[in-house]
């Protein structure tokens, strides 16, 4: 659960940071931001913003935007009736962003949030440069996480259905609720 | 046709385009610019620039770049094997924009090039500022074209398969030929 202020603060931070990365944000767009604190109640700590140019039954396009350190709990893509899962392909736009799938683990820049050990399993660092692109198949187990800077990026999919994610963290709720 | 040094002036017009419209492009993408005259050896009449920054069996992103008064030629995406057609959306970036599309002529601001009536039939036209979207499902005939200042939009769609359109003008050969 997060705060109606809180809420709005996010929002309003997140369109500053996409503004400033370059991309186009028309003052409609910058409302519809959303803000998903994972029923951790946790924001700035284990949470996302969410802005979703596109979303059909065939593609998605969304801006993702991590505040500094933020990091994003690890989920998967699972099939979906005929659909064998969401393909996610990330595009860093600015700042510092580490994506966390499936390998040895190499992890050095990053960090797992305190205590949730349990909650992070995959321990493959991938270190994305503004233009870099990172393609998740299907099914694929990922977390990532911003440093000092934040971190904005494009994420193109297929089919979205957030409903269907699989978290490792059980304590995980998709939906944010919101205390006004 | 169009010469080696036509393609190359065309490149680099291109990556100046995206850059000044805020849209991140590395050195590496600027080298990828595609150049397509449609084999009508006119580039700056009739012609377009790609970049593309995926393609998958399911997704593709792309930014378009219309050079001022160049038009894209009249096409659709029709059905190939199972897939039902490509679902295209087309986002607006930066300069003036016209698409032509099914419905009713009401054309003003835009024009069929010289002598190419027979190849442009739609004539609803759509004027797309910066930050405004066009969804064309499977199939839905267009055609596109720059004002004064050119265009730079993202194209997100469906699997391309640019060999499978079709185009109204019966000269269109969709590979360029370059001249060495």
């Amino acid at each position: 659960m997060i705060t109606i202020d809180e809420f709005n603060a996010a929002k309003i931070k997140a369109a500053k940071m996409i503004k400033e990365s370059g991309i186009l944000l028309t003052d409609q767009e910058a409302e519809r931001i959303d803000v998903a604190d994972f029923g951790l109640s946790n924001l700035n700590r284990e949470g996302i913003q969410i802005m979703t140019h596109l979303a059909t039954n065939r593609i998605s396009v969304k801006i993702l935007v991590l505040f500094p350190n933020q990091t994003e709990p690890e989920h998967w893509h699972p099939p979906v009736d005929n659909d064998p899962g969401k393909e996610e392909i990330i595009r860093a736009i600015s700042g510092n962003l580490r994506f966390y799938i499936p390998g040895d683990n190499n992890m050095s820049e990053g960090f797992i949030p305190q205590g949730k050990e349990h909650a992070y399993t995959m321990k493959n660092e991938v270190i994305l440069q503004p233009g870099d692109q990172l393609t998740l198949p299907p099914g694929t187990k990922h977390w990532f996480q911003a440093g000092e800077e934040g971190a904005v990026m494009y994420s193109y999919s297929t089919c979205v259905r957030d409903g269907f994610d699989k978290f490792t963290d059980s304590e995980i709720v998709r939906a944010t609720e919101i205390k006004y």
